[in-house]
């Protein structure tokens, strides 16, 4: 597959309340989106860094992937998503050399994206996302 | 602080020789430097996207933090190294913020990188790594 660079960061926090003034007062950067993805069962704050974004994610519902997450693991890096042109020709790249995918397509993600998972089986216990954005196509 | 970009994302592995062919081979990326670095008890190996790098960490020792760390949670994301034109300003304006810090001052890392880590207890359970670029100055 064909990735050209960091898309994005995904990180489990409690609260993005808590978490929020950390990255801007800290760290320098601002927050310049909250987003709802009702079907991950998250509450989303971004950040840009050069050519990556820091995608905060607040589980909003106890029994959302991000909660169990963090009973088990405690906040931190939860995923890393590589941008590419071509979700779906990667998906099934790594499907022919034996990935394991929990997406078998392409679905809508944060900020409109057509995004993927890989499973972290198969990725050396890395999450690992893939993201097209359908606008610089 | 001023961040300008992520300069690597830091994952520790089991084994370079087993990850590596996984980085290069799925993700199309390109291995093109393995280094060793005595003090912190690793070999790594980098991998650039974009602005970014990705270094792959292998403990050289059973006692070193990237072991104790597969043992503890597993092969995964280790840590998030940002890029800062003053690691000495940086840690500075951090410490003055109340930010726990590893490193006092910055210290050698690998490609000669003046680096310092911040305390994941103060950064939201991400372990936060601050890089200058001695050439880039």
């Amino acid at each position: 597959m064909e990735l050209t660079h960091i898309e994005h960061i995904g990180i489990a926090v409690k609260s993005l309340e808590e978490a929020i003034p950390y990255y801007e007062n800290i760290l320098g950067l601002k927050c310049y989106a909250i987003e709802e993805v009702a079907d991950q069962k998250v509450k989303t704050a971004f950040f840009k860094i050069g050519q990556t974004k820091i995608e905060l994610l607040e589980s909003t519902s106890p029994d959302g992937t991000i909660a169990g997450f963090i009973e088990k693991r405690g906040e931190g890096i939860h995923h890393i998503a590589f941008a590419t042109n071509d979700v779906t020709a990667a998906l099934a790249d790594a499907e022919a050399k034996g990935v394991r995918l929990i997406d078998k397509a392409p679905r809508k993600g944060a900020e409109g994206l057509n995004i993927a998972f890989l499973h972290p089986k198969s990725t050396i216990g890395v999450l690992t996302e893939l993201c097209e954005d359908p606008n610089n196509k």
